[in-house]
């Protein structure tokens, strides 16, 4: 037990949950898409939960696979996340925007606007967005990986310039004399990019924590560690074993370092999606219930996975003797190894993938116990300062969590039992900063 | 007395007012810039006046006179509606944004977003932002009258046709037979135009009111004429007499006739500035205490509006009978003629400033009949369909005019006494509309 505590953070997507069909299961709204309400519902469980923050991962685009499927994106993040800022009071609320799709300026005023408003708890996951779906929606097409880099690295240059545009002392709203702002401390930014610019200022005063947290989330190309070294706070990645995190987790604090700044300035969430129910068998259940119907279609990449044939057939029964014994982690899927260790325990193939081995993030399956051993052990192991949980069902996976998990957590003292602070800088435990950082030599170009 | 009412609107900006100083005034918090609940009030007092809509300005730009004045932007439009969205449940909620420096998938998508989240209650008031200071903060200069209104014509054509692009029927969500939506009700837009273009769809389904409404303001150039004609559904104009207003509104319902439209599809509103006070006496003090600094740096203009020479040594003194005598109304400037009436009526000079004739709009001042008889007269005489209000102070200024003015104005008849609808849409009296506006040939090249 360190004095160091884990930090949590929360998906948020298009009301349902990271369960396939989640939007099917029992007690779910099927409106929940359109109907604010219940994201808020989802955020003040949350916030009761203690948790650090909200994420919202954005790619703008209609999926070629909707129809069953649901939208996978908030209406819009930016609305989204305000309107949640009104009924909430310490939940940090970052949204991603696209440093390729959307202008600098506006992205400086809404995300600064946004903190503001909710009295300092705004973060940017600024992501350069490589969906050909989502470019077309602007006319475009993708660029080459380094462009992308190159006009991400220029634009958050000049947001965090904007950010620092209104001197901290600026504001002097002084009724008597008469002086609303001293002029003298709103100064151009100036800032020319190979793709894009702004003069500025920009007209907005200091947030309760200076200004927004950046993020980053990918996998840690150097392209991406390159920026998120620079300007990130937070970073989320896809993991799937301890010994992954704590690799990854060490390039991101490296890339911090190389940067100029301290490896401690930026903190390494790890990915994870949770089914919380009275045991295990139940939790199995819950998800074949709800997203049984996904998983023949499964098959193929599972055989790949484990390097054994697997027919329709066998759903029902576990993998046989020789299958065992010829099974082998693929190196091509760093989910394989994980997914052997589950079929080794010798559960039957659906029940196998019940277990979410093929998804996004590691899936943690049962009672409060199954959860907080997974957490605390990755913590402990500094595979990660945090988790980014991502629910399986939204309506009553969180509650779930909040109500079973984190008393646990609590008791086993790797997570706090209030804030730490009021803002999401505090509560992150990064430090204060405004404008941008001194330390950070901008990028070649940018 | 006809069966058709009159609509309001009012203004919101930085949270001080439309006078000058408003910001020192007794009782206004000197940080309601950044202070959302000032916002909130004010709406919310709108809201109990029966305001059909809260219409939002916005020069993202800091001003050469910052410093005693104050910013005369809201933080941001987008998120200040949003959040004000959460407070109220019948105010319209209609933004600023700039066709020229943002892309339309991003407009589409907040504005349908705030709709749907409203409850059918957003619209936008589509400019093309002419400001130089605003162009520079996005690395831009300003283009060409005719190629701004050229990106413009595409953009609102792109936008509308992302907000059709979601069939009306598409979201199947029948959890039972697992259908969510049905992708064919969701096709691409496929626009492509010299300036902006996108695919789509848009994964937004219709709100309460279909889509966002569109606005347009300013002066009636052929430009403008020709984008308000085929896509605005309110226009707010700046016009000091019934004439001008009579006039305009004509040129307004022509330019919709001319798209192909029904006249009665565009309602025309008359900016007016209102100080509401127990007697004239009592509001011209009012504002001469507030704003008088300012009053002698606006000599010069007067002078020029009236043609004759006045000096600071008149302030206190009326125009004197020789000077009457030689008065006339400079056809440069269309708020000459009612500054005159103000000068015959035996004001001093420092009277007639603070009547404020050289406003942006026509100013009334005094008892709630001052100012109903206006909004009467001008309604009846077909020169405006609603008016655009800027409260003097928003502070006490909004709740004067809605305890005092809107009682006065339901007791003639010519004022709603309920919310006619429950959307912006039913509240302003225009027609459904989903998508693009079929008997709308777009223009040229767009
Ligand atoms: C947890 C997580 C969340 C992500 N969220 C987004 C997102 O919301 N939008 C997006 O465009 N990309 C998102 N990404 C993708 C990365 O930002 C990045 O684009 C991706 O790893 C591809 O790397 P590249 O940009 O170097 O090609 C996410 C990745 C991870 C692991
Ligand atoms: C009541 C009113 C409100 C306006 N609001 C804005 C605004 O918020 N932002 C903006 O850029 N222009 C605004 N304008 C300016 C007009 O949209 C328009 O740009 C101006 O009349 C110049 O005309 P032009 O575009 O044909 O050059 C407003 C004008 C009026 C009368």
């Amino acid at each position: 037990m360190t004095d160091t505590k884990m930090i949590l953070g929360m998906a948020m997507n298009d009301g349902y949950g990271a369960l396939a069909s989640s939007w099917r299961a029992p007690g779910v709204h099927a409106d929940n898409y359109t109907d604010i309400a219940a994201n808020i519902r989802f955020a003040q469980a949350a916030e009761r939960g203690g948790f650090s923050f909200l994420f919202i991962p954005d790619f703008p685009a209609v999926r070629a696979d909707v129809g069953r499927q649901t939208i996978r994106n908030i209406l819009e993040p930016m609305t989204s996340l305000t309107a949640i800022s009104q009924a909430t009071s310490r939940i940090g609320l970052v949204a991603t925007g696209s440093t390729t799709f959307q202008e600098p300026f506006n992205h400086a005023r809404q995300f600064k606007a946004l903190d503001v408003l909710s009295h300092g708890r705004a973060g940017w996951n600024a992501v350069t967005t490589s969906d050909p779906a989502v470019a077309a929606n602007y006319g475009r097409t993708v660029a080459s990986r380094a462009e992308r880099y190159e006009r991400a690295h220029e634009s958050v240059q000049i947001v965090q310039a904007l950010w620092g545009s209104w001197a901290a002392d600026a504001w002097v709203k002084d009724k008597e004399s008469g002086q609303f702002v001293d002029p003298a401390g709103l100064q151009p930014v100036n800032l020319q990019g190979r793709y894009v610019a702004a003069r500025g200022p920009l007209a907005i005063p200091p947030s309760e924590q200076g200004q927004p947290v950046i993020f980053s989330s990918g996998g840690p190309s150097p392209h991406l560690l390159a920026l998120a070294g620079r300007y990130a706070s937070g970073f989320i990645g896809e993991v799937w074993t301890i010994e992954q995190g704590r690799a990854q987790r060490e390039m991101v604090r490296r890339a911090a370092q190389d940067a100029g700044r301290d490896p401690d300035d930026i903190k390494y969430f790890a990915g994870l999606m949770t089914t919380v129910a009275p045991s295990v068998r139940e939790g199995l259940d819950r998800r074949i219930a709800i997203a049984g119907e996904s998983f023949p279609a499964q098959l193929p990449h599972l055989s790949a996975m484990l390097g054994i044939a697997l027919g329709h057939d066998q759903l029902d029964r576990p993998l046989s003797p020789s299958q065992l014994a010829e099974a082998h982690a693929s190196p091509m899927d760093p989910r394989s190894e994980p997914a052997l260790e589950v079929a080794r325990r010798g559960w039957t193939i659906r029940e196998i993938l019940a277990h979410g081995v093929i998804d996004y993030h590691p899936v943690t399956v049962g009672p409060a116990e199954v959860h907080a051993d997974h957490l605390q052990r990755w913590f402990e192991a500094g595979a990660a300062d945090g988790f980014w949980l991502n629910p399986d069902v939204f309506e009553d996976g969180v509650d779930a969590f909040v109500d079973q998990v984190v008393p646990l957590l609590q008791q086993r003292g790797v997570y706090p039992t209030d804030y730490p602070g009021r803002t999401l800088r505090q509560n992150l435990g990064v430090p204060e900063q405004y404008g941008l950082d001194p330390r950070v030599v901008p990028a070649a170009n940018a």
